[in-house]
């Protein structure tokens, strides 16, 4: 497999997070159960996935025996992004089985956990499509603490797309953000303090969402209306003038129940927390011979 | 509220993982939406349930904000371990409304991620306890990469207990590690090399658990039975000879639903993963005032 | 002063920034010179401006006396963006002797190249908005290697605006990236990989701003083009169809002398990386009384 | 070329500042204008000279590609120190095109400002040299935060040699350090604590320079004086007993201009800040084939 | 030589320690002496000892010449664990002179305090087997700050056992612990609250022994107690019911001259904080071919 | 006390080994055993010497207290080099029970080890002193990996002075730098490239260091000679033209036993590493009232 996919999360962010899991789960006095099998033994094991779903982070599992003995080789069948069935062989390892059952842990633990969050994109994925072809799956900042830059990258590898990255990359103006000034004069200020940024605004009910129209704002977020409201919205927006540029989003408890109803009231995009702050892991093992 | 609980993970985790987490959400350029925020707004604000669970991770939150800016002050309600109901008023909170705003979000995924975890333990514990008031939950090594320290206090608040913290601190035997090599003589090579270490088999079946019994190992480990399979083990452990001081766990694909069944079975511990790797959030807010 | 102004970059930014500032000029044995002053003496000195400029970096002056001996105590008479001429007192500071002498070093390089970025930027925004006063002053991305949020928080204090912090949150396309895919594509690509990331477009040539106005990209960027030829092209995009909601920037080889004729082009911004990485320093001093 | 040239800095030194300079580049997301690229697309291009200068830096710009791609391949034609004209090819890269561009910007900030700092101290160098061809020229500890050990490495590039690196190293005793105590007292105290050291004097005039010499410091530091009173001062050490072992360093406010009435005065060295805090860029760019 | 021996501390902790020892010799200039060395002068030299001894630190010998220059190349004859007479070949290495001599002195320091380390454990285990071929020689808690884990695997490699590796894995009651409860309820609460750990309980006198014994903690450690005394309580703890169970430990003030005795008085283990706080190196030098 | 004494180590050393050694005993889940102490408990304990020697290492200790619990105070009667008798209070502590025996270890590690240092350094400066009252006991580079800093000023603090922090500071030539050059050629090109250093030459015997003197270095070393052939090479350096400028060291294999003689032998420095890598600890614990 060719690294540097879309899907990988850059790879200092990896390694600074395998440094952290290996320590936890190695320090002081690494591995006192593996020492007890004899060092020239070698293991040649399968990573086999034990349920159905979607294939994320295997740059993570690759930098944890990278970093914990490079004499384990793998070899990747499957990339990020692949659909898993049961049993799907996902890669095979050789090496040293002290090395191969001491790194077993931490490599699980990010595969699982970040193919979770993709296996939870894809759903969600798929069920919006299924009402809105048009419609995207976008996922939040509501990550896991330490590892937004991998959960992110899951998250495309199920299909959704990132929102912003984080609080320094572009303006979401809320009503705590607006004290006593207007939608108008905070987009202005935004759009002079903070030019070239992308500027969404986040609406609770269709006045305010009309401002934002008005007020140029690149994006509107329904937050926590029904779809209905949300029907109704959209056409507002998209009748106002200049209301076709808007990309519109819905965002707020939306599940994967009521996410096809969102998508179907015409919304670019819905947005949902709990891919990245709920998703169960995808269950994967690692078969010795 | 003092600190220095039972709960409270060590600071010095807890820094690490704020400091990344803070630094995955701000850098390089800070909160630019919060920016144009009048310096001088202040904000009084709750911290509040909106569902029913159990609080943890108070002190990574309180940590939080301390490292953004000491001048936010957090007037702490409710402790780690402490039942929730929706609308809960877990703290309240004052300071320059940049900073709360700024914070929110890093403070909130960790607050709501480790209740998650709090809670989810919880509820596994009050079934597990129905069914036998002396088997306790156990968690494993399946955490979070990064946030292990963290999730294992949670598991605390919870009302589990911690299995080994790493694979430094205690021995557990599975089949990889025996090699040809007989239980009997792997238990005793453990007890020469790592004297004063808690030393645990894994078993697959009846026979395997009798070997451990007879190697004097301090807990055995059923994996992948049914419970009628692991209460016949019991039985037949607690029988032989010495089989009263060794302290019996069951893993593997334990879930809330049959946990108790494991439980009546006998068996002092029902270690589950899902705990850690599986919980969804608790949701809790931030209501400004 | 009151900290936690606009031009404060993140805290976390200018901590790290300071602590290798402080290892490279103390460690390992210390400031062996001031190990002969007297521990007990105390000094009163002010910080005071040997040339005309603007002010920048006062966090960081701050947060380096603050590491290394928190008894130092400044009073900041003004903060960063004040217009400074040669005798302006910036601020006085108390302390012991020892600790004042120590650290005037790192704090005086830290302020007096922020300042001197801050400077140049000012020159930069007076004589492009001379000549055009709705034209900004944007930064780049030739920054000096480890100082990026200072020097940007620096640009934003001697009245220039953002470019974006880094490859991470906009999208900027150059022939490079294309290959043999047209602009619409690569645009629409864009788009469709990144919504919500404003989205520019490198043109050598009318031509290609055309298409990128066209494929609605969001800001057009002139490189190594004249002022004349600047000025044609400006007039074409804004009569294009649409043309009037992209933005227009140029850049490559603009100077403070260049620089007017490029505004008075009609450009909307006018991106210098020397106001970064060619900004001599503003000289500060420190007076001992 | 062979790496380990008296030119580099400790590898160390360089894979903090690369590392940090990455990150601030391509955290949290990455380059994502590049993950639009095709990732098989290679690329072979060649660092190139666009103005006279010298070169410094290479090890720089050769860690940063080699933390972010190692299979981005350099073929380095020149080597620090080496005399660039305007054209001059410094080195080819070959490897894949996404990990070229994304790297393109850290590796030639590092580079340029590299051979800035060396492209200024060869100017002064060879300005000194030709009014005194035994004068050398030294830097200060006036350099960018977290880049001493580069920028010092950049200076010896250009010619220069290094003052001491840090106020670990060596005794500068001041005004500000002498409190009530004369030279005398001073420089025998810092013989005593610190025998081994290197100990300076700074002299605003001849009198301080005399009981310098008297004290057998081994250099004095003429500090903000003319060219005519630092000759005449330099004759009067020069004859003063044991005046023909001290070293004469002239400080403070010398230019490009003025270097060379320095340095014709007589003195051992001219040190000036400026080399590293205030040199411009040397422009070299990155040509894709 | 197979690295991944049982001697060998996990790589992290090796790393970590090399780093910092790396830096504080290097940095910030590297070694000036050896920039005086002909970039092309090559080295071969053999690491020797000069004493009789125990080898241990080859893992962070050869890990800091890894870090420095992986063009050095290590060809080890032995292993942690060997036994050394003055004059025993070590290693022979080969590479630039330049980084085998800036290596010299970091890769000694290490190699020499850890076969220091082995060596006076090895020579307690010889005086303590001799006496009681079934008695262990323990280290303590009582190591160098930042080489724990090194110096606990030197142990090893001397043939001694490692206590507890921190304050996190292992229950060790004292006084100071107990407050007003009692020994059986301090052990009952540590058995509910970290099931799955080893309970010790550290005694000033015989009944504080038994009282243990009855608790079933799984080791009492006799403190400060005459060898006498000490011998008179293991006979009492091993009559006692449950008894036999019980590993039976005698720390404080253990020596060289004195360990035999305790190990006669039929204890399990003698822990000895002066093999790792007080062991005088091993002198190990690098004889240049 | 006041901090910031000459025997300090800089701060950011002293956080950085403090907070690896408190990682070291706590991490992951912090003290097990005092988590069974009530929270509410205090504690009023005294540090205490139990054998006679020279204090160190104060500043260590109080940042371990510092890091871990703030709200423990320390109150120091005595400060670095204090002579201490068995039985002198060095402090009282006052704080939570919990925090105080937490912090206990890691602060006797550090008290400890540093006062061994600077108790073998008196005692060696003491029997050279008495032999010649003008000589000096320096240290080497052959300290404890990561505690260089610390180690070097525990040195400080008991009499002795410092030789070289590192490889970056200084100039020591020996054989090995030489190759095929003569001492007057290395001698010469360490002044050209590396001009304000201290050089110092390595000699193995008489004709060396009149080479070294001949050529103007300003120290010469003798190595491995006994205390006659100093004598007759100290006077015979004496007796050269500008050998009275020349200080004279001698290192290697100089013992508590031989350091007179060599001291009276009429060198200026004995340089010992046996006061850093092999001195025993100082006995120091913690009375809980």
């Amino acid at each position: 497999m060719t690294r540097g996919s879309e899907f990988d999360p850059p790879a200092a962010a990896v390694a600074a997070v395998v440094e952290a899991a290996l320590a936890e789960d190695l320090l002081p006095m690494g591995d006192i159960t593996a020492s007890l099998v004899p060092p020239a033994a070698a293991a040649a094991t399968r990573l086999v996935a034990r349920a159905p779903g979607v294939l994320a982070g295997t740059l993570a599992a690759a930098t944890a025996y990278g970093q914990l003995d490079p004499s384990v080789s793998i070899d990747w069948r499957l990339g990020d992004g692949a659909t898993l069935e049961a049993g799907s062989v996902i890669a095979t390892l050789c090496g040293p089985l002290r090395s191969v059952v001491t790194g077993e842990r931490t490599a699980l633990n990010l595969l699982c956990h970040l193919s979770g969050v993709a296996t939870a994109t894809r759903r969600l994925v798929e069920a919006v499509e299924a009402a809105n072809p048009a419609c995207r799956v976008r996922d939040t900042r509501k990550t896991t603490p330490g590892l937004r830059a991998l959960e992110k990258a899951a998250v495309r590898a199920g299909g959704g797309v990132n929102h912003r990255a984080n609080l320094s990359e572009g303006i979401l103006l809320k009503d705590n953000h607006l004290g006593g000034v207007g939608i108008a004069e905070a987009v202005a200020q935004a759009r002079r303090r903070w030019p070239g940024r992308h500027v969404e605004v986040e609406c609770d009910h269709l006045g305010q969402a009309m401002e934002a129209v008005e007020a140029k704002a690149d994006m509107v977020m329904f937050d926590n209306m029904t779809p209905a409201q949300v029907g109704e919205a959209v056409l507002a927006v998209r009748r106002a003038p200049g209301g076709d540029r808007v990309l519109i989003e819905v965002s707020g408890g939306v599940s994967l129940e009521t996410a096809p109803a969102y998508a179907a009231a015409g919304v670019d995009f819905v947005s949902v927390g709990a891919i990245t702050h709920s998703a169960p892991i995808l269950d994967i093992g690692l078969d010795l011979g």
